[in-house]
């Protein structure tokens, strides 16, 4: 491990596949000659592209803007043979087109088990129930009386990852890191519900339930409820999407992503958990003996390299490469991210740029001048608790292969001479 | 102005608008009794919403995901007579619909002088030339060779709240302050490009230049470009939608929204402005004399109150109420927001929540309890260089009535007992 890799210094010759603008044979330039119908040089316009010579759409054309026609490939992208429906089912992140540490609300992975609740709001309700000294119904008019709060978070399912843990076996980080987002909640702190409420000194545990198809619970503990759990509302400034939980869902920061309930129509207060099916059959972690761990829901660091990636080949052949990722944590910040190019030979330390907030995604960068050889590439997150993320092989000798969730080992992706980057595991 | 206002002390008995729980009279609570066809109660299912009895669209219905169906009125708006046509127009961001400090990309408001341009990515070309020692030229590829940053900033259109100079003349923020959006940027220092070409010793300026049918110009001196400036191709995480540049945008940080080249093209460097349309006849503020000062480009401290306003009255009657709006300088950070209910006898302080960041966003709020009478709302944005808002009244004093651009003076809506807000002047 190197911290005193010398900073980036590419070969300038080689940075630029465009020509060099003498002699100005370039778009949009106005020496071009070229013949008219009449067979006259006009040599201003006729090799103008035609989005400078014609007017475009208005600002009346699109109340709500979409993407340009050429980004039609950045969808959300499902593999049907993962799931028996796409009704309960997940579609995965497009990681390798995004950048920064946004994901735009259109892009979102979805998680749903009785496919997306069309909720209208004016009929929603939210009770609060159980060992309360009021139990109380809130309108979403009487949630937007009550103070609000702006954070954003990572969410995570705790399934992300959970196909590699018998090896390499999706292709692409959307398929295998796919299943996580980041944006801003706008919300009410759960505390001041509850706090309106009034808990009863028995209480210590939560449950809180969607009103989908599925009616979707899951049991939380009180601490966590009173600390930093939102009843949200907005996402990235405007109202959750519907199948992100329009108009409530439970944020739970740090934590699994089947605990931030959507479509949240109660909460229930109680003494116990409820081990209900998604803390039970589901969402536990089957260990090589047979036995499994429950409650595991914080989402330890972990980070992966969304470029180059097996959708996201070097194309431009050797020379300057930034190679970026994005790297998280449910314990608080990420201060630093390794990478390595040779299976983990020498590390070397990435840059994070973007604002470094607690439970959220973080962006980093590694630039470097490729020679043409193939490459080994991974990523290691520190957390700002001083955890490592751990090697796929470390986690196996602990965890075995039973499980599904919580796969947070480092992901390695073998480049070729061509630039094509494969799904490969290294011991 | 008191900094020791008590703090939020809602009366609890008027929280909520909706029943309370005790007797389950719910949404979704299973104890209503119903009449199936057959004549039998059927308790558990008959009085349920349609979302919590019927399955949903499944993960493949939405590759790109879209608001609910209940948020449709959430979208830009322009005034069809502002302007001659819509393809040299504006329209403004629902500001009044929106919360925290991210604008979603599809309702970043529109500004543009020939249309939106569709350009084709892969035929796109920046050209660096003037006074460089090399000129170049950059497709796509390139750009993405050079190291990247992720920041988040406002883009202010300097003739936001333009029409106001004159008196109240626009009933809605999104029409008074809309032309306002926020996001995160990914882009390359221009810098960097500058440096690849090789200043020479005379460069002062660069005059920026899209690909759209306007071809907009607009001259920014050196040190800007060298200090802050992105070549951006991303906002909140995706490409940059076309209507804001897509595929190339220049990011001018704090200074006035046209300087932020749109289908960038080309920078040429020189040594002196280059006195072009956008800031000769247009962009320069016009003063009671008759002279117009030019080079304006600073977009000084702001603020406006969101909720509640004329599109968005109090609909929930006396009691408690979430006072919400945004504040931003292009000057640096907005640490302090004080906001007034009458009219500015007593200030209170605001509660800023979300991340405060250089020449971005911030979100305010101020929480009462309304008793009904009629109210006059203020806010006032305090920067991080000193500077406090002004009222119209001081920014008249100097600057007359004449002017277009630059109106950042205080805003005042008087909300009545019905709880409806209107546009005011007071003095």
């Amino acid at each position: 491990m190197s911290d005193r890799d010398p900073p980036f210094r590419p070969d300038r010759r080689r940075l630029l596949t465009g020509a060099a603008a003498a002699g100005g044979a370039l778009i949009g330039a106005r020496m071009a000659m070229a013949q008219t119908a009449a067979g006259t040089p006009d040599p201003a316009i006729v090799n103008l592209p035609p989005w400078t010579r014609y007017l475009g759409d208005g600002v009346d054309a699109r109340p709500y803007g979409m993407p340009s026609q050429y980004e039609a490939h950045v969808v959300r992208r499902h593999v049907p043979w993962l799931t028996a429906d796409p009704i309960s089912s997940v579609n995965f992140t497009p990681l390798h087109e995004l950048d920064g540490i946004i994901t735009p609300n259109g892009l979102c992975f979805e998680r749903h088990h009785g496919g997306i609740a069309e909720i209208d709001p004016a009929q929603h309700r939210l009770m609060i129930n159980g060992l309360v000294h009021r139990p109380l119904v809130f309108t979403m008019q009487d949630i937007l009386r009550f103070p609000r709060e702006n954070r954003i978070y990572f969410l995570e399912c705790a399934a992300n990852t959970g196909m590699e843990w018998a090896g390499a076996q999706l292709n692409g980080c959307q398929y295998t890191h796919g299943m996580i987002h980041n944006v801003m909640y706008t919300g009410v702190p759960l505390r001041l519900l509850l706090e309106e409420a009034g808990l009863k000194g028995s209480a210590t545990w939560i449950l809180a339930e969607g009103a989908d198809a599925a009616a979707m619970t899951r049991s939380i503990p009180i601490e966590k409820a009173m600390d930093d759990c939102l009843v949200a509302f907005r996402m990235n400034g405007e109202a959750l999407r519907p199948e992100q939980g329009y108009p409530l869902r439970l944020v739970v920061p740090g934590w699994e992503g089947n605990m931030w309930i959507k479509w949240l129509r109660r909460i229930e207060v109680g003494d116990q958990p409820w081990g209900q099916r998604e803390e039970t059959s589901k969402y536990t972690d089957t260990l090589a003996d047979g036995r499994s761990r429950r409650h595991t829901w914080v989402m330890d660091a972990k980070s992966v390299i969304t470029n180059p990636s097996p959708q996201a080949p070097i194309r431009t052949g050797p020379g300057p490469v930034v190679l970026t990722g994005v790297a998280w944590s449910g314990r608080g910040t990420i201060p630093r991210v390794d990478v390595t190019l040779d299976g983990g030979i020498n590390w070397h330390r990435a840059r994070i740029s973007g604002p470094s907030l607690d439970k959220s995604m973080h962006r980093f960068y590694f630039e470097f001048d490729w020679d043409g050889r193939p490459l080994l590439l991974q990523s290691r997150a520190h957390d700002s608790t001083g955890y490592v993320q751990p090697t796929k092989e470390a986690l196996r000798a602990i965890r075995g292969e039973n499980s599904i969730y919580h796969n947070n080992g480092i992901q390695t992706w073998a480049v070729n001479e061509a630039g094509e980057a494969e799904n490969v595991e290294i011991s």
